[in-house]
């Protein structure tokens, strides 16, 4: 990644929007982390946990649609709700049930499901949100292979929640001598994090998302977004297909 | 710019990358600030305060031949170090012995001019440095206009010195009543800035660009541009030209 590498050390590097994806994105042999936390890859990880078997994201309507005429349980999110006519949105909640247990279903989301699609030719292609995130840190180490943190965003502008994880994650793995020569966009993100870390949800009080989500009343959503550890499963794209890591 | 608008307030925002200013860029009635701390707009300021009469920023090296054949003078930078055959680089030191008072000169950078010709089709596009931090300020606060602080980043990437920069301008100006409803880019920003502010130079000490500027003995050229209101002109885009605001 430019002229700051050196010998055999790994780079660690926050992709702060899915359209600058391309610019990062210098070498397939690299694990990919793909962070929507509010709501998608939060939601991902709470399927998982509840027993799903897989997930297929997809990044269109339309495909999600097809899926539905084929039977398969579909979530469809835009803009923050669920589209009519389909069995869920992304709201991590919806798995609390168990009710998906041992199925595949089937996702759409404004933000996550399409930078998924976009990092579909890296190496290795992760499923990150803070409820997973001890383990997406020690999957992460364990692969010899550089790291993109791609923040899904908010239809490609910036967002804080998703840098926030980012930046949790680029400080957790740094840790670890084989990670050097910080990129500016990790020291901004870990920067952040640690501004954030004793109460992000205030932090994040102001945070367009947040507040968003708030007007939907979605405030239990967040919590659960925020809050660490609550699985220990690292979902991985396999091909087209989200499966348990 | 997105759902988060209300009424007459005025927006300002933070495009980290001109990779994103496509997607930042909605409205053509706004004002663009444009932003390479080390070392372009730096240097653009330092150039019109020593008295150049005006200045053609040219994205590529072609264009630079072409002007330097019709006889200006013409500065060509790329990686940081001044193209064979040029007058001069970036380096705003360059400008101190008032060579070029009352020329008209030229000037293609890596990133910056790029980031300059991007922005063309807005309203108002003027150039932002350390160096004229006041004075671009007061010309966006007498605008009616949003504000978007593009940064030229490096070769597309996320850099933090105009991410520093793009917080203080966001944190001065956001602090008149007319502007509302901070984007979580200028959040970010904002809180970098802060982060930094007492101490910019050590704050950069890991940066990417600072590392890259230290190697090539350029630390006099890093202080000069981390140091605020050396000029009081607001250099202003008018068509294809540079001129004193």
């Amino acid at each position: 990644m430019g002229e700051e590498s050196s010998g055999n050390t790994r780079k660690v590097e926050v992709v702060f929007s899915p359209a600058l994806f391309p610019v990062y994105f210098e070498n397939t042999n690299c694990t990919v982390v793909v962070i929507d936390i509010f709501r998608a890859t939060s939601a991902i990880c709470a399927a998982f946990e509840s027993g799903i078997d897989s997930l297929i994201p997809v990044a269109t309507l339309e495909e999600a649609i097809a899926y539905k005429k084929e039977g398969f349980k579909v979530g469809a999110e835009r803009n923050a709700e669920i589209v009519e006519g389909f069995d869920f949105g992304n709201s991590p909640l919806t798995f609390k049930s168990g009710q998906y247990k041992n199925e595949t279903i089937v996702l759409t989301t404004t933000n996550g499901t399409k930078a998924i699609e976009m990092a579909k030719s890296a190496a290795k292609v992760v499923v990150g949100a803070f409820t997973n995130f001890s383990a997406v840190c020690d999957y992460i180490e364990k692969q010899d292979k550089d790291v993109l943190l791609l923040c899904a965003g908010w239809k490609d502008r910036f967002n804080l929640e998703d840098t926030l994880f980012a930046g949790a994650v680029a400080q957790k793995i740094t840790q670890n001598l084989r990670f050097q020569n910080l990129a500016d966009s990790s020291i901004a993100a870990i920067n952040m994090y640690n501004a954030a870390k004793d109460d992000m949800y205030n932090f994040l009080g102001e945070s367009s998302h947040r507040k968003r989500l708030s007007r939907l009343n979605m405030e239990e959503d967040i919590i659960y977004c925020l809050t660490l550890d609550q699985s220990s499963i690292v979902p991985i794209l396999e091909g087209d297909i989200i499966v348990r890591g």
